[in-house]
């Protein structure tokens, strides 16, 4: 492990509660942002701009944007699907956005209702209006390790999407196992393609745990030189297009791995253990994350990880 | 990547039935083993000889033992106690025994009432017989990532276990993370403290799934060099004497991560899994394993892997 630290993306507000059964008020939404904040996170989606008739839960968009947008010392972001959504975000004070292309044509239909050209298309009008602003830009690929409908995604299919995107010019490209059925040979052969496309653009990546390689995954990555992970508090979340799909890997889960590995992460586990008590009991659900379940160990690498040595 | 292939040792019958509410009868059993060897496992741990008033899951051990212990192209191994289970074992007509030794003197105490240095002694006198016996020795060292009474099991007190469990020269070392707490850092250093003091055994993992590692944790294991991975069909098991373990990582979680990984398992992903939906409507139990839940992907795959190329 030659990392020293990772960035985990506590995407639960956007990623996780889009596809929860029931909704979270929105004064709930923002305790939730303040609650990881609160635990360490530095980075956070907020939430995303969609049509609210097709992703109801994230109907008030505007009102939590316009209430954690400036965050100090926090990087906020919005997920943005199109231009008109990119000017709602601008609107509330957003700085940073997130775009999807699919490295699927017949996903990228189901989901985004457009093809990947279009969407590769608005990526690029958005990135030149976002330059002018001063706004981050992301771009996540998703469906990069496999797609629900098309199955496997070939790497050359990948290469040539990935491209497209960094002709673009994003700040940071993502790439996500969307149905959760990467491995860490799938990881690390992704990872290097994109590495070998874009070298200098900083990479994240975005995985879910739906068939159990999730942390496997996660620390692949970052032993590629993957600077930033997305993650769920409670591992909730999930893809209400991906009819495979279970929630994101758990940021407590990174938290508690990375951290007895000697990666810092930035967060405490003790408060995100509490914060993820309080988010599952808040949605009526059940733990998606294992730590919430088990609880760490021992107690007192929770404050002052300490390493063996040989 | 460079192992070809990993050895799967299918430990539902022992470790697995130990820890479960239900009781399977022994004609169940036995049909969890043929269902195993028919999916492609080659190495089954059958069952256990322990005291019935102590472990009641396995009382039927010396009858499970004579029906299954010499099944063609499989080794299978029961976990043998001490020497009077050794005798059980080997009247039942068992080639092949596994002992646990306690990396932890507190857990010894309580796991085996017994104190590490009398564990030591019994393993020794144990494969002096096995040796006149002909019979493969395996020697698992529980609690090596850590304990749920001592808290951390520092490298050095480690080396002292290791060093006392390679001179009585078993035929395998397998590294237990008994509650399931360690991470792909701790299973590179833990196995190459093991390789430094006993190079030319083969080293095999025992992994529990408690906080999300264990597929990094078996991932990191064979890159490692460790040659055998100890998992149970649909996840089940645990440990009675381990307050916070869950079940064994899931067979066929490992099963479907190192098919797509391009390494070998000898088994078949399809009759796995309906294995696995099998052993859990007989236990009347939730699935352990997430590929139970979410299946294989693509089904195509299930048969003949195809890998990638860039």
């Amino acid at each position: 492990m030659s990392a020293a630290s990772v960035q985990i993306v506590e995407v639960a507000p956007r990623d996780g509660l889009q596809n929860e059964a029931r909704p979270l008020s929105t004064a709930a939404k923002l305790e939730l942002i303040r609650r990881a904040v609160a635990a360490g996170a530095r980075r956070v989606e907020i939430t995303g701009f969609a049509r609210p008739d097709v992703v109801p839960a994230l109907a008030d968009a505007d009102e939590v944007a316009a209430a954690t947008a400036a965050l100090p010392g926090v990087q906020t972001s919005a997920l943005v699907l199109n231009p008109r959504g990119y000017e709602r975000a601008r609107a509330a004070g957003v700085t940073a956005v997130n775009m999807v292309v699919l490295a699927s044509e017949t996903f990228s239909q189901r989901n985004q209702r457009m093809s990947v050209a279009q969407a590769l298309d608005g990526a690029a009008r958005i990135r030149e209006r976002a330059g002018a602003d001063g706004v981050h830009v992301a771009i996540t690929v998703g469906a990069s390790f496999g797609c629900p409908f098309e199955g496997e995604i070939p790497l050359p299919a990948l290469r040539s999407v990935l491209q497209q995107v960094a002709a673009i010019g994003p700040d940071e490209i993502s790439l996500a196992d969307t149905i959760g059925v990467g491995t860490p040979a799938d990881v690390r052969a992704r990872f290097a393609l994109l590495a070998e496309l874009a070298p200098d653009v900083p990479r994240r990546a975005h995985f879910h745990d739906t068939r159990n390689t999730g942390v496997a995954n996660a620390v692949a990555a970052v032993e590629a030189g993957v600077a930033a992970l997305d993650a769920s508090l409670g591992g909730i979340g999930g893809c209400p297009f991906a009819p495979a799909a279970t929630g994101n890997v758990a940021t407590e889960d990174l938290v508690y791995c990375f951290g007895r590995m000697g990666v810092d992460t930035g967060f405490e586990l003790a408060p995100l253990l509490a914060d993820a008590r309080w988010l599952l009991d808040s949605l009526g659900r059940e733990s998606g994350s294992a730590l919430s379940r088990a609880g760490c160990f021992p107690e007192s690498l929770l404050a002052d990880p300490v390493r063996d040595s040989a």
